[in-house]
């Protein structure tokens, strides 16, 4: 979900509706600071260590309980190839190398992420063990079935993968 | 550059400094909302036609008079293949079809973008004409010298289109 943009962030005056940058927006009368809605940007790592593939399960909703590929939102100014490695440290312990880009895709709004980017990665150190958002970790074999997923990005990734 | 978070967006009160998802945040002691920074993400458009790459001239600062890919900020919940159509529209007047992704790059700060997304493109419709944020427009031959460039992007993303 997203929240409304009520205040100025600045000054603190109540926001108005007007036309600018090529939209409504949310502009503060007293200040002029333009309220931008910027995306979510989710960084996803498809991990792959002699030949299976690492998901987590979540933790917390959304979509508790499901599994997903280790994945996080980028802050402002976070290289985006160096939040997917910390993303994957945090949630799983493994230390990783981004290998290539496997996609850009808009996210469905499940997720929260507006705009999601997926790396291919492999193991450089560590050893998985659940912690943080995840509860749970497996490593996929191509030929398994798919456990039940949270996400169509993650479902849309194993493919890809799958028919490589 | 980027605005301080003095206030909160939703309630209108101070916020202060608190640890929250991996990081100091600023965080609202009365509402609980938690300012997120998100990323200013960029699309690009290298447009390839008739074997030559379309070039705008920037009418505004940051690196007003200097010449770069067609390009602007994606908005929360755009799908950034759209977002770039839609800056190419508002810049050119031509009508585009991605055609691939390029590359995703951190940015440096000075074009504004924390994330920068290039794809290819083909013209499907309309004239190249400046409007908007461009002033002048330039179809470049890759035999050709590079103008002034506004964006190290901008260059890595000719110099690759060019070595192809």
């Amino acid at each position: 979900m997203r929240y409304p943009a009520n205040y100025c962030q600045v000054c603190g005056h109540p926001l108005e509706d007007r036309f600018a940058h090529g939209k409504m927006r949310r502009v503060c009368p007293s200040c002029g600071f333009i309220h931008f809605e910027d995306p979510k940007v989710a960084v996803v790592a498809l991990i792959e260590h002699e030949g299976r593939v690492l998901l987590v399960r979540r933790r917390f909703d959304p979509e508790k309980g499901k599994w997903a590929l280790p994945a996080g939102f980028v802050d402002d100014g976070e290289d985006p190839t160096l939040a997917v490695v910390r993303e994957v440290r945090e949630e799983t312990g493994l230390e990783v190398a981004v290998t290539g880009l496997l996609d850009v895709s808009a996210g469905t709004g499940r997720s929260g992420a507006s705009i999601i980017i997926t790396y291919t990665a492999t193991v450089t150190g560590g050893s998985a063990r659940p912690q943080d958002d995840a509860d749970d970790i497996l490593w996929l074999d191509p030929t398994d079935p798919l456990p039940d997923l949270a996400f169509d990005s993650t479902r849309q990734a194993l493919r890809r993968w799958q028919v490589r």
